[in-house]
């Protein structure tokens, strides 16, 4: 490997990170405290920010001093040593970011950003009018942009790959096709049994008020405990919960309240901690370089559904946290942490994603993975969408859809482009799954650490297995890596079952 | 005036100016939000933005832009249209800008920043142990460079004059000279007399718990009732009190809080607010341009005192608000406006600039421009600082200044080289005087307005007559266009008298 040529590329990527997380900065912002009569210029300063990264990251010179460092590097021996792991998953990120980001012709660029931003808004109308046919010829037209970006990016086997790879590097979609067609059935035999059992406690266990100011303090407490170190972040309030990271040392979650269900704000915080966490977890010294970012969504999801579902929604974990909880929420003193587990764990087939259950929420996935990779492949015309939409839907969660508006409508993803993201909010709860069986066969105490409210060693475990390797490794290979077999739905069904019946 | 000239520049500077913004957002989530361990990536990602950004203004196409759009200008008519006035600002604006950012030498600049950035160490550490002769080689130093930064920027009579022209665009330092002094043996008259009338109301009228949630909300409605617009703008909580534009519809205050004393945050957002009237009412389209710039510092802070002092300091004032404080504090229902009126403005000589009180502030502000004007024309050795310190400040004020830490070495400003600055806090408080004094005038029922709590013909005059402007005329002329006189300290006098005698 060129030494200079590395250095050359690390100094310049680490400044369009440097810019990349300043445009983060402004984008927090826009969603937690910017003026509504700030808006138009805050648009204005993320376009100019984000035309000079693009700028910067596509620049000619990117491409001769990559084939430089190319040119002289070697495979990887086994033993080698931090730093030259460190440079070749760097020069090997590097690479795919910037065929990825030069491959798409200018006037598709364009094509996509106009079309996207106007599809945006006929999909929200759409959607308050569960007029399907408003959105379709848009909806078409995305999906033949799309097809086109596959193409320019290139593909084997599946032109979903194509798109699949920009969230989940390493994904096959035919292999997802297998897994999820296994799954489907599976988790669809437990709706029934589940939904029944879930009845025994009723969400009127945590009838109550449960003031703001309480839940940001019994909520901090929790995600202090799991590790979010928050000299190096912080939680605000926003309409849609999200969690990002800004830089090494800071690393910020929002929630929303609900006075009259505490555990909204808590089970998203732990979700969005989940998230930080990870954040928090990858190496600092390379931030924003792929030696220090995230591996893919489905991993991130991993980790926010590990301590959202696995840890938070645990029996163990009420047996901890309830004398808190009844601390911050008196009236909760005469629940038992059984109640309180149970009330929280619901179970209900539903028609909307965003709000389903642990147990229905994949099938909702699976759904989607199988229209949208259909649409990409060519197999499914649009007009098609919602009258598979609702018989799929009927054969998996047993519901008839009333309306599109809550069916094939309900969701803004494909109004952004968004085609290959879903699936991996799927992969994230297998993921989690897997990674938690793994913990208990490697960390033998870990049930008592958990019951005891300590999770330094999940938290320690995690980090070493998971969140210090960056982009190491793609998605598939890091889950070999961490529980040294490849993702399977074994570990989710087991967890289901055991959880829910 | 070349169009095409003109309007390569104004999409040029548009865009360093949604830039220098975007660092503004980054300044202001330091000073409020940012978590401690994410401190050195912020600073990573400013001196990337401010690199980004000098580099953009200081660009040879700049200069040649300049040249062509100057070539073709003609002096402007008295009935010029407003989009020749915009443009004759901007251009004027912009090569002031121009000159003064490619007129110092690389590595003067380059020896600024090291010495500035290490003095201001040194001065932390002198002013803890009161030791001037640790800062003196480092003021030594910065004089030097100053200097030598005036002599690039060029003067005619006065040295300090190309500093002071950086805050104060259009005033001379002999001017000033001559005002302040004037101006000081008559303020030092009046402290005497108006420390012992201001002993009727002594502090503890107002003794109390004010907390904090409440006196948030009742600054909000007095911040709000002056014309604050919270739809394009906000108030958060720092150390240190601050306005800042982040962009036209998005001007943001800080206050602090003292749960023993409201009236040091309601000042303090009066204070602050009056800045952010200023900011909201700047020229939208012309954003960031000198033609929707603020004129000078001297200009911001008279509107900042203006609401402060004379309008929120007045017994009027309190006519109007008592009730609404007391509906907020209720121990202050057994209080008169005059009482709470009296006890807010107090007079007492003391050591310490930001805690001086508004007879004796000004006093502060003479000693330190004397100080600095000898400093920069070579009249003043920097050894020479404390004696000279000492002995004014007990000309004017009467006290014998018992160590440096409380004397020449209690305010930052020099550590980072600003010379020049000081004169603009008086000129603040002249300006405001002559302002409130000239409303007074073409104003006819001002007084009832203002007592009956009706501020928008005062903020409507202050608009049009000031905010709209931008930098169309410099300071001195600004207040010439408002007023129909040059600045002079009798309004400003006038008050003191009427207020505290």
């Amino acid at each position: 490997m060129s030494i200079t040529a590395y250095h050359h590329l690390h100094d310049r990527l680490r400044e369009a990170a440097l810019l990349r997380s300043a445009a983060g900065v402004l984008g927090w912002d826009q969603e937690t405290y910017l003026p509504p009569r700030g808006v138009a210029w805050r648009a204005e300063q993320l376009a100019v920010l984000s035309g000079r990264v693009h700028r910067m990251v596509t620049a000619p010179e990117i491409g001769e001093w990559l084939a430089a460092a190319e040119t002289a590097a070697v495979p990887l021996p086994a033993d080698a040593p931090p730093d030259a792991v460190v440079a070749d998953t760097n020069l090997r990120g590097w690479r795919r970011a910037y065929d990825r980001a030069t491959r798409l012709p200018v006037d598709l660029v364009e094509e996509w950003t106009r079309t996207t931003s106007l599809a945006q808004n006929v999909w929200a109308e759409a959607r308050r009018t569960s007029d399907f046919a408003l959105f379709q010829p848009h909806l078409e037209k995305l999906v033949g942009l799309a097809r086109r970006k596959a193409d320019a990016w290139g593909w084997q086997t599946c032109r979903y790959d194509a798109l699949l790879d920009e969230y989940e590097p390493g994904a096959r979609s035919a292999e997802l096709a297998a897994l999820f067609a296994e799954l489907g059935p599976q988790i669809s035999a437990l709706v029934g049994p589940a939904t029944e059992k879930a009845a025994r406690f009723p969400r009127d266990l945590l009838a109550g008020r449960y003031p703001v100011a309480a839940q940001q303090a019994f909520n901090r407490e929790v995600a202090q405990a799991i590790g979010f170190d928050f000299t190096a972040g912080r939680i605000d309030t926003t309409t849609h919960p999200f969690c990002t990271g800004l830089g090494p040392g800071d690393t910020r979650l929002t929630t929303r309240y609900d006075e009259t269900d505490f555990t909204s704000s808590l089970y998203g915080v732990l979700h969005e901690a989940g998230h930080g966490l990870y954040d928090q977890g990858l190496n600092r010294a390379e931030w924003g370089q792929p030696a220090g970012d995230a591996c893919s969504l489905g991993i991130h999801e991993s980790q926010s559904r590990l301590w959202e579902n696995h840890v938070g929604g645990s029996r163990a974990f009420w047996d901890h946290w309830l004398p808190r909880a009844a601390h911050h929420f008196p009236h909760l003193a005469r629940r038992t942490p059984e109640e309180i587990a149970g009330a929280a764990a619901r179970v209900q087939p539903s028609f909307i994603r965003v709000e389903a259950d642990e147990v229905t929420y994949d099938l909702h996935i699976i759904l989607r993975f199988e229209i949208e990779r259909a649409l990409i492949e060519g197999h499914l015309p649009v007009a098609e969408v919602p009258g598979v939409w609702n018989e799929t839907f009927r054969s998996l969660l047993g519901l008839a859809v009333p309306d599109d508006a809550r069916g094939c409508l309900q969701d803004v993803h494909w109004s952004f482009g968004l085609f290959g993201y879903f699936p991996t909010y799927t992969l994230g709860n297998l993921n989690a799954a897997q990674l938690m069986h793994h913990a208990r066969r490697v960390l033998p105490g870990l049930e008592q650490s958990l019951a005891a409210g300590t999770y330094a060693p999940l938290l320690g475990w995690l980090r070493q297995s998971l969140h210090i390797h960056g982009q190491r490794f793609d998605g598939p290979g890091l889950m070999r890596h961490a529980t040294g077999e490849p993702v399977t739905g074994r570990a989710f069904l087991n967890h289901l079952q055991s959880k829910f019946l």
